[in-house]
């Protein structure tokens, strides 16, 4: 089997994968995303002058409109065969992979660059064909799995509101410290589960104000109401027995302990290896 | 009766009035807050030189840590003699009202400003004196009260979440429209009652990538949606059959329709007259 090229290519970061016969030889990451307005056709001439001129395929913001060229979304459900048959050829063997799409009556929303790693975690046998799927960051993916594709996502933006707050809000003095799994974190989650948050937000401020806290917990707190929220949402959404993790230990320690709290099981499992089997699987469906 | 001053002296703003025998003479606002920094001595004496050497009754920011001098919290429940009895007394005719703090089971909480126009809108008999009383804003106040006083109260830092999302944001370039009362905010308001917010506000995005909602009216749905939740958390809180609402026209509508729509009957009362009623009050139990 050849070896081919892999490249997670978002926003801010990018990783690039050499793979052959199903083992990564090599992995790299470094800030040239797609924000920072790289020249795409000569990045990707200069990868295969470091490592061969061999099938390159591009998946994540690379593919939007703020990316290389547009790969329209595949709308859910989507598996394996619907993602390469939404790749789109630039000829040359360079393809760039679609992003996913939601649009039913109860919602919009659109996935790029998560759908490789989700396919894959399921084709890798790290969760079962009907799942519920994680992936917690900036904007935090729940992914249901059915018979392997994806069958229904929503994207909850805790994340980026928990950065808003630290850096922007009342309360960026309360929040320098960082967040841990632990009892604060879980006090958050609980209150959090109420899904009462403009008010418990502001509480956090009139708390520290009247001397009601410990400053060390303040952090962790804040991320508990926040992903307790979430979780109390998405679990009413996604009613399930077990949920399937795909993060760093950090974040995905704080999910689990969350999705615990609420009565969920939780199973951490390798965002890494998930990738490489769902980009394995696409290459061999790509000529 | 003398004529006095009173300045409600906010973080950016600060307004002054000249009253006499319970009218207003004279009323101006201008941009010299306390984090403006002012040399507060010499800015009271200016006032007098302009307005004469009047008693001067100071209210809001200027009484907390980042103002003149400190006037503690008195905590709730607290009525018109409670605010009296906590003034801070500088002399020569000069008192610092002081703010009011919530401190029970269930939640810490604190006003500074707020609270001369919650116990003025029962004094003037613009609402009863059981009666729930809201205050719009950047941190909304939910105000219980009681026989007259503040018996207890929530802040809400609503305002602030949709400015950190309009500023700061992915959902920036959505949310340049202004918002308006009418059909997008209750659809706002109606999905904002379930408490989902951190995937509705994502969906926002989705909506506007997938063509799937019209640009101008994402500014008001996201403004439902955050009030929606805020109604929904407070009126369970605090159930009422009628809310009064001390806010201009523009902030005042969009929560008198969200209220409404929450099956609660919304009354909007005029909060100027509401802070002179309870000033003019206070002014005759300080010597």
């Amino acid at each position: 089997m050849d070896p081919f090229l892999a490249i997670d290519w978002g926003t801010t970061n990018r990783r690039i994968y050499l793979i052959e016969g199903g083992q990564v030889l090599h992995t790299e990451r470094d800030g040239r995303g797609v924000a920072s307005g790289p020249d795409f056709p000569a990045e990707v001439e200069a990868i295969r002058t470091r490592f061969g001129h061999h099938k390159i395929l591009l998946a994540g913001m690379i593919g939007s409109t703020i990316g290389w060229k547009q790969a329209p979304y595949v709308p859910c459900p989507a598996g394996l065969e619907a993602l390469a048959d939404g790749a789109l050829d630039l000829g040359d063997g360079v393809y760039i992979l679609p992003g996913v799409s939601r649009l039913d009556d109860a919602r919009a929303d659109v996935m790029r660059g998560e759908e490789v790693q989700l396919i894959g975690a399921v084709a890798a046998g790290l969760a079962p064909p009907d799942a519920l799927l994680i992936q917690p960051g900036t904007h935090c993916k729940w992914a249901a799995m059915s018979d392997g594709a994806i069958a229904r996502f929503t994207t909850a933006m805790t994340g980026e509101l928990f950065a808003l707050l630290r850096d922007n809000s009342i309360l960026a003095p309360n929040l320098h410290d960082p967040v841990e799994p632990g009892k604060a974190f879980l006090t958050g989650v609980a209150k959090g589960l109420e899904r009462d948050l403009s008010a418990e937000l502001f509480g956090i401020r009139s708390a520290a104000v009247l001397g009601r806290s410990d400053e060390s917990g303040r952090s962790s707190f804040a991320s508990g109401l926040l992903i307790g929220a979430e979780v109390a949402g998405r679990l009413a959404e996604y009613p399930a027995e077990t949920a399937y993790i795909l993060a760093d230990n950090l974040l995905g320690g704080l999910y689990a302990q969350a999705i615990e709290h609420a009565g969920c099981k939780a199973v951490t499992i390798d965002s890494h290896a998930a990738f490489v089997d769902g980009i394995v699987r696409l290459e061999k469906l790509l000529p």
